[in-house]
């Protein structure tokens, strides 16, 4: 029995370094003023992000399983805890930017100091429960990492000087592959997660739906679609609008993507790695979209968007591959020309028409970690199939992003669905 | 042919004068002056739904279907329509405070004057067609007599000295009947409106959906149920409550439902018969708690609240009865004691854990009447069954009501339903 | 000495009734709905005045100094008290919308009983102290009749239809007068009031200010000259602005002054008798300026505006005559041609450069009525001179009008002063 | 006339040097992320101060009087703009605190470059006009050396874990000196800036002011006298309040001055020096209060804050010394025992009774530093004196300081006068 565990533990220790290590490099670029700042309500500063993803490890595996086992500094327990009531009273969010101290190096220093913990602890071997709540812990520092590249390129455009994270210019043939309409049958299926391996409590249980027979389209929306829809006045016509969304659209001003402006005379876009031309990437997929968004561009289509459930079934089975994180671009690229679903995995999250609300049958972890993901079941759209920069080892095809509906500071994109009879 | 749309008219002639009159008793006891009230955002006075109802039939039959009508004002067109952007641009909501021009008796003189338009027609003999957009306008006027009775309720709270709109007390039993589970086995069903009768466009299609068996409550909770919840800390305990929830009952101070506040020592309920102590009402069912309360209360309680499509399951094939409108109560009552569900029709509308979006197919009406219900499905829930203040010809098992679920200002209540495994 | 009271009642009966008959000649063209309307933060509903004014006399007087005085509502004391905190909580000024009870017609019956008792009071004579204090409910009353003009005009500009309150149109020369510079010595002088007349406490104590030679304008700017400024750019230059003028300008989209707007291309402005054509008034007194627009103004005109010392100099000895409120105009005029200062009276409140403070050993008034102006004095600018809608018997060149630089709901206007060396 | 030139340069470039290295050496206890910081909308990063105060040096010297000078980043000019729109447009203030980027160390080489183009010149010689506008630019550094320390106390006071600027307890005896009236007959005097040194636009002109008898207490309001009108009720009773002021107090919950918070049953006071316990500075003049409070202290002492006018002819021929920047202790101390008026320069800022006004025949500077002072005579309090962080050879006996009423986030305290008959 103690071999098997260890035995778990071996791939469990360097799958946490992998994972442990990610988060730092993603920093590199980053300077320790860069990782100071804050720049909308929903970001954190970067420096935040190193430290709550080693509070969760500290909190709920070390000092909750590790009997004698001794805080790094006494005060982290509720600095650094993000949401979790039942943990601790936390600091108002947006306090965050006012954290000088702890520096940066402190931080580190606690972040080595939990993983010495940790790869001690995991080199002599973890119960099962505790390998499930590690691998818990890994996939929270992989959203962490996500939501890192999202917090830094807004910062970086809020810069008035907008500063590029990476360098390197982004590469797109001049025109997009045709979108095809894929056709599924439905029927009385299944989604959810079933297996042995890890997923979100949300993602269970396993559980039927009917489906009516659907079209999904082979890949998703592109600039170039989506510039055609603000040419034909997609912004200016009520009747294409939720009416949350026109709203939106009348407080915010908004007129285009999130990170889209206009610059002598033409449109540009502002990328983790610097500001390109519109014009240089009208085939690949339309980004920073909020929901409204991605509805009213369906609705000017004579489309709609696809439920999650059409969604999960037409990517049940397909392999988790396509331009994530490690590709290292850091932005969606344009569809390969090609047969069947395009995209599905990677590039952008694609909205669906789905609210997010617990399967039937639903039931939330216990103890603090059931505020994970339960408490956030209103008002929020599930969004699927992970971004350019989501790892790929994190994304899968049972897994329910969300986010509320007028969010864009993601990579969130469009893929349609044909409209039923 | 001429023969058979003049049987139609003849009894639709009837129901016009019957839904339009009872607008007008339900204003008898208010002065000029309460008609001018509109106390928060929510509401509109109660003057402006005497017109707005009225706008309806004179823009969507009258100016389209009679040629040669000529409108009552020429500037009703605009001035009352309230948020139909196809129709033409309207004033800002919250002016409608500043409407003491036109004068109410104007605006009864436009009643009168689009009646006898309307009647005539409806004499004389209408298309098919247009009897079913006169049933549609019927229903748009009912909703507004409830929300005419809310928002009311409302002017009359606000004003410090809390008058009463109707006299007479409540009568409730000491103490409730017994709460029984009422099981249903699920399966594949159908669920929405496939019959020949009126429905809205958000009833249909007919579709099936896969339900697991479930149970639900026999009757509603009561205001001793939900008091028993406030003792036990309910307002306090962030682990009860949704995030959103959360964070509104922070933000709006709230500790009990809308409508209850403490004089000399005890809790007392303002209803539309004024202010009567809650000792007295304990029995009665909740009303006025949120989307959010409703959903604490029950997880506080160890269930949930039921899906849309199990509520309507289990009300499917009922009677139409109840505590509706037409008893004159104008508040929730007491279950009576007996076998079976209670209180589906009347008393307060049920919260589901439903987010309100369209049905597989879903497609809005044609035109500017398409934004009456499809551009509202985001950020809403859905409710079933009616309340107190609903006329009884309104309501029917397949409607589906929906409000933001931070909401408070309608009879808004609670029926749990079973957890599952 | 019974007699001299007698004597001095005599007087003051015959003026009690002629000011409170004022302000319910001023309601005469109003509707009870119109009464009840209160369009911005600033105003108050005509019905609310009507009752407040009447509660000032019950409160202050016949409570205080008649034994055995019955008031005429058990809940009036609180629900007309405006902001002294001395006397009672008050309800929150938004709330006075939702007043719909008590009805008009119970408010004036509250007014006739009020009335009924100050007058038999008055008959059998008052004591010196209760005159001054009856004097100054009178003066309270003519503030709140200037008040409900400025409200009522509000209420019908929010108002989509743009009623007028009055009929008939508005008379103007073609062109103004030459604006010629008055000038003044200066030196050691006294302001203040100092004789035995009524006086608001802010205008005491008399006392000494050293001036500089000044000059003053002979006559009021004119809406032609203001709409110099505006095509000189004057809202587009923040050179000519105060920091917080300029962020007001840029925050609230100010490019007129108030109740200025453009339909079919050409300027109109809204006044008590309807909207009229700018063009038709350019030689009439520019309105509805804030203090930033008037320190603009004369900024971009190489000017000031006067100290309120300086103004007070000028004012003093000069008959009180002018466009005020019994001119029924109730809208400034075009200055006639003539010697001297013109318009210092009437027309519009002129704006000072001066900060309203209180004078040199300034002691509010005892008790309640100290909350009178004493509490205001912050951030707050002096106005001098009257308007269009302020009583006769009301101004005085001592008088003291302060509102908050930002407001613009009064009529208020420019005199300019010439920079000094 | 060159050798003139260079002499008055000599003395200058060695002020050059010192004033620009007081406020590297204020930074010298902070990390980079430190000076990232912005904790409230009035403040500023520690680094936008090192970068504002060399831009004022390069935009309004070397730019405009040095031929061929090379600006050091061609963004700078705009980038590090505060508020001279006649120079160009700026970033949104908020916007500071996405900075991160230029870093710190390009900040310091933009100072050392400036510096040596500075340091050469002046070495070189410099016009009288364009030496007078050094002085200008070392003057508006030492007003942000003032600013740099109270923002980096809201920065650590806005951090969970409080840390310490610098180390070291403050020192106070327990108790006071007693308080004396120090008389002075008033008169027709004159106040304002008449010498030949340097003073701000708003000091001048030199102009008469009659001035009533009065009398100035001899030291500062401390914190124990300050304790005593908080337990008096002081924050709850209206009566002693400026309307404004007493929204202010209920709008934002105050019950204490900035910085004081209760922990363990006792009052504590953050300082820069970390947090002390009330109880051991009860003798140290009171900070960190309003105007709002300093007003309603002074009320509730039967007293007033004086007139500027009169702090400033009893402090003129005193000598600027005291409790300054250059004692380091960075927090007011207690009044030393001895006759006349103590603690005039430095300790805190004396709020005035006066409204800050342009003086009678006031002239802005010409061109973009008019903007410096003239724009901000509005809604804003003179304070005068120096506090225990402003610089000695800064102040001056004509020096008005000014803030909006209800800031507190500065070292302001009260001085209070004795009523007037």
């Amino acid at each position: 029995m103690k071999n098997t565990l260890t035995d778990v533990s071996a791939g469990l220790g360097e799958r946490f370094c992998s994972v442990r290590q990610q988060t730092e490099t993603l920093c590199e670029p980053l300077t320790p003023e860069d990782m100071m700042v804050q720049s909308c309500p929903e970001a954190s500063p970067a420096k935040w992000h190193l430290a709550h993803t080693t509070w969760f490890f500290e909190t709920f595996l070390l000092s909750e399983f590790l009997p004698g086992y001794r805080p790094f500094h006494p005060d982290f327990y509720w600095l650094f805890n993000s949401y979790y009531n039942t943990v601790s009273e936390q600091p108002v969010k947006k306090l965050r930017a006012s954290f000088s101290r702890p520096s940066l190096e402190l931080i580190l220093g606690y972040r080595r100091h939990v993983d010495a913990a940790m790869q001690k602890w995991i080199e002599e071997g973890v119960t099962p429960e505790a390998a499930r709540r590690i691998e818990l812990g890994l996939h929270h520092e992989q959203q962490h990492q996500e939501l890192l590249a999202y917090d830094i390129k807004n910062a970086f455009w809020s810069n008035p000087l907008h500063p590029a994270y990476r360098e390197g210019s982004l590469q797109s043939p001049s025109s997009a592959s045709a979108m095809q309409w894929i056709g599924y049958e439905g029927g009385l299926v299944e989604i959810g997660h079933g297996g042995d391996g890890f997923c979100f409590d949300n993602e269970q249980p396993l559980h039927k739906v009917y489906l009516k027979p659907f079209e999904l389209a082979s890949r998703l929306v592109t600039c170039g679609e989506y510039l055609d829809f603000m040419r034909d006045g997609g912004y200016e016509r009520a009747e294409l609008w939720l009416s949350d969304g026109w709203d939106t659209v009348k407080a915010q001003g908004w007129r285009a993507p999130l990170y889209w402006f206009e610059a002598e005379g033409e449109w540009r876009v502002f990328t983790l790695r610097g500001a390109v031309a519109l014009s240089a990437i009208l085939a690949t997929p339309v980004c920073h979209v909020s929901h409204y968004e991605a509805d009213a561009f369906a609705r000017w289509a004579g489309t709609r968007l696809p439920a999650e459930a059409e969604w999960e079934i037409a990517a049940s089975g397909l392999p988790v591959e396509g331009n994530l994180l490690e590709s290292e671009i850091l932005h969606p690229t344009a569809a390969k020309t090609g047969e069947g679903l395009q995209q599905i995995f990677g590039d952008v999250w694609e909205w669906t028409a789905s609210a997010y609300l617990g399967y039937p049958g639903y039931a939330a972890l216990p103890g603090a970690l059931g505020e994970y993901n339960g408490k956030f079941m209103s008002n929020q759209m599930v969004l699927r199939g992970g971004s350019a920069v989501t790892p790929e080892s994190h994304i899968r095809s049972t897994y329910r992003n969300f986010f509320p509906p007028a969010s864009r500071w993601q990579l969130c994109g469009v893929r349609l669905a044909n409209r039923q009879e």
